[in-house]
């Protein structure tokens, strides 16, 4: 997730592909979708290589690209220890996935799954038309790595989500959340959908953010898991069994 | 906690003495103090011995008692293995404590501390007037065996609690409230008074029952906690910091 | 992981692939490396399609295929709980991975890489020669799906390994462990390879096992992990610092 | 526990005592006893008050006293936080218990209960004659404040015991002594008497201390726990199920 601007929002989201040739190929199929790619050259942002850049039917912009250096404190690779050093705060180990809201679902799944390459775990669904209110996508072992949820606004921001160790981390992040007077939407709690734990607080921006852990391992053969829209309380917040009006609120 | 009819509510608390000669003690202390002490019978509960009972300045029926005997699959004490057979359900270890809500505080403080020996570990007062409106009593190392709620109506109860072993087992439970759809009230979260880590939630007589975990080591000697009524919903909810509507009833 | 008889020791390995047509590419290309290649029929095992089944360098015999019905009491896919019922036992989650014993282990890091896809997350090394004493594969975001260590006989099974919730499902699997008097090797401890906690025992017939959690999320893009063979004693276990002899046997 | 040089060892134990009046009654009842009891001047460590002092049948010095001043820090009183900074290393809480080795097991308990009023929560005892191998003795609810095991010399030391808050933070604990390369004991592991859950490890002095977590509430009315010797390795190291010879040193 590359930030451009310290307002509340989402200005891009970005995955980085396996080689040249995916980018390649990835920007010929998204061109024959119907959408317009642009190019981003190598350095535009410090470190990251050449990008294409589309904006998904969601009205959402996504940036490919194949080399992004490493920071100078990288990971350690000879002996490595389990931590190189003492954690702080909240202990976030990487950036999980994001939550946005949109119109165009269907659209937004097509070129995810048809073109991407990933797999849909799990959707909400109207209980009579069985139109998708919500879909998640997967482009790994995790349950999601981007969720989608219909919305007359299109390019909206729900959160972004930072994974932390377990079940344990989420009650620690809760107590520094209090002790620093973060405004916390809700949690410690967990989802239905992926399984995950997880807590929703805001930053000083205004954006919603997630600390999660956990969650079931999916894999492409999974059946696809489908919650009816009347149990998206327990699909949501597995604890609460129902919406917060809080919750429902986009950040920009 | 002895319940004698299956209606929601408290029909009493007891406490078991190290002596008869304190059961004598304080049945002439309550006396003195003008309470109206009445005794009960060895075996009028199987397996408890005899009793004094008396109702306390807010309206409950507390009982003392030196005998009880251990049940048939008592705690191993030969090569005790750390648990006899698998868990089941939420794990509950033990009978944790009681929160009562009543008029007097300020009279059941009296009885609890000055004939029985209890320790107030923490109190909410009024920001302005100091008075009490809640109150958390022990007579262990833990930081409540007992707490009451100034409240306008007598005898009332809150909740019963129960241990169990620790963060995790919450969310082991509360996985399970919401697999066989029991009432929640609110958690996991933690509380700020005791530090305790907590899931309320409904039995089917209306009961409201809590999963306690957690909380520090109250000594005789540490500074009295004091909360202020302003801060009340981060001194019960800490994750919250606020109280909820649900919360604030009764069970009776 | 197909058992077909009650013995210690591993007779096959299956894993799944995605399409028929992939399983036409592998069987190719396995025999074009040099590898005796059999078709297994569909059904040959109940519920399980045709497969292709070959002899790995160091001599362990895999299995692909594509086809596997689902379990009656398959996973819920209509508002699925998290669990389907209370969790029994160590609470084993799903198969984790393998670990074996061989001689030719850069032939079988050539035939899992080149051919299969998989990648190699960490390796442990002679400090002097450079030569892999240790081999570990994944092809999934998990940091291993398939570990090798270099042996003087080929088609030796070390462990079978099953992943479990969090570090306090070890805990509990211990204290099972205990009671039931079953053979323990080492743990709960954590690896430094992996990152991932553990715990190793012996079922009734020979076979060590192993109850996994955790571990970082592995992507192809991680550079390698490399651990010196003097520091081997860390990279299995990270706390002892040290291998102890009971754990440097194989099964058969 | 006050320490007075820096070499391994203990020098004293000391014990807050509720009142100066059961100081002086302690003084009396140890000197009728028979032991040597000698005054220490308030202030002559920074802080304590007055103390009584004496040296327990198996030669340790243990000190009494009324009076501790608590430190600029001290805990917060005030709507009080959970914690009032972000924790550090091994997140000790306090201080819980020590174990000390010595001849005179059966005049030491005798010591601690009859005159101190602690009560043994736990014994090893010999499978023959049931002599007194190991005492665990508790002044409050938890299982045990003070442990002694029958030793050839007098007024040794084992080891030194800080609470954490879980098994979680035995684990984040033992990557903080593996990444800091300090000298491990064992663990994480958990005790078959207390039920805590522990690990030991060395400090630069070459004392051993523990970080300790959970273990059951002791009640005074629980019935003694009895351990035969010829189980002692599952009393001590539930998991392992025996001893190691590094455990079975003293400090000094």
């Amino acid at each position: 997730v590359l930030r451009e601007c310290d307002e509340a929002g989402l200005d891009l989201m970005a995955f980085k592909v396996s080689s040249e040739a995916y980018l390649d190929e990835y920007e010929e199929k998204l061109r024959a979708f119907g959408l317009e790619v642009t190019a981003v050259a190598a350095g535009e942002q410090p470190g990251v290589g050449r990008r294409i850049s589309f904006v998904a039917p969601t009205g959402h912009r996504f940036d490919l690209y194949v080399e992004m250096e490493l920071s100078d404190n990288g990971p350690m690779t000879n002996n490595p220890d389990v931590c190189q050093q003492d954690q702080r705060g909240m202990k976030a180990i990487r950036f999980d996935h994001c939550l946005l809201y949109g119109g165009d679902v269907d659209g937004i799944k097509k070129v995810f799954e048809e073109i991407l390459g990933f797999s849909t775990s799990e959707v909400v669904v109207d209980d009579d038309t069985g139109m998708i209110i919500a879909l998640f996508l997967t482009c790994s072992n995790k349950a999601h790595d981007l969720a989608i949820v219909r919305h007359e606004e299109d390019g909206k921001l729900h959160h972004v989500s930072f994974l932390v160790e377990d079940w344990t981390s989420l009650r620690d992040a809760a107590d520094i959340m209090t002790r620093y007077d973060i405004s916390r939407d809700i949690g410690p709690t967990r989802h239905g959908i992926t399984r995950g734990q997880t807590i929703y607080f805001f930053d000083p921006s205004g954006n919603r953010n997630e600390v999660f852990a956990g969650g079931y391992s999916f894999y492409p053969d999974n059946p696809l898991r489908v919650w009816k829209a009347s149990s998206v309380g327990k699909a949501i917040f597995y604890y609460e069994r129902e919406l917060n009006d809080r919750f429902m609120t986009v950040v920009t």
